[in-house]
């Protein structure tokens, strides 16, 4: 069944992982899992603190030459009356600097108790999101589905 | 830490549910989570059988004009020491009619019991990985991680 736009959003915010595509230049997918934190129809995802080679950097170029990406969370389970999915379609900017990006990685420090000795040190992706949306195989709110991945 | 190429595709072999990038004709990238069976460097996605709208063809519509594709999987924990993930970057094309893919459907329904009452009836996209980029917090192969999805 198709999800409002309202339980899509409830879903996805909840979520710990999401994917995120962009596209090349050359117009080639790019995809990678993201931690991430939502605010409205705002997206903040942390590029990590971890060592990071030329490649892993490949989403911030996608974005420069391209804003728009697509950003999906998922539930997967042997049981399939518990999947769901919601995508986020939107474009995005990146924010540099301690002054943009303060605010957002409290919201991410928040979430995810891993960042607290490490906070990502940016640059955060920003994302409007224009279009939430979503699929589950059970009604949400229905006790047992759809459950959180 | 990077994977070989041989961690990488026997950690995405293994997992049961990964996400499908492509691109659509305006250059926007979209993602939907898929359920998938790998042969070699060959990866075989299911269209479901349960009803469609358009918007679930877009995957297909945009193979058509674009076949480069991105597809994802990936284990999320709390304890991000368990973290990994592997995508596959290649072309598409899509398999259509019993004789194309029926050999991809009986490898679906091996994979998935859940298939074997209602087999996928295609059409079926085969992807022809050209590339297996995959990264994992711990090494693979040490006992408890990475554990699959």
């Amino acid at each position: 069944m198709t999800l409002t736009e309202r339980d899509a959003r409830r879903l996805f915010a909840a979520a710990t992982v999401a994917r995120l595509a962009t596209v090349t230049e050359a117009g080639r997918p790019h995809l990678v899992p993201v931690t991430f934190a939502v605010d409205g129809d705002r997206i903040y995802i942390a590029v990590d603190a971890k060592p990071k080679t030329t490649r892993d950097l490949q989403r911030l170029r996608n974005i420069r030459a391209n804003p728009q990406v697509a950003v999906l969370a998922d539930r997967y389970d042997d049981d399939w009356s518990a999947l769901w999915w919601v995508r986020a379609d939107g474009h995005a900017v990146i924010l540099d600097g301690a002054r943009q990006t303060a605010g957002p990685v409290a919201l991410l420090t928040g979430r995810y108790p891993q960042y607290r000795d490490l906070p990502p040190p940016g640059p955060v992706i920003e994302i409007t999101a224009e279009r939430w949306t979503g699929w589950a195989a059970s009604p949400p709110g229905n006790g047992a589905a759809p459950r959180l991945a």
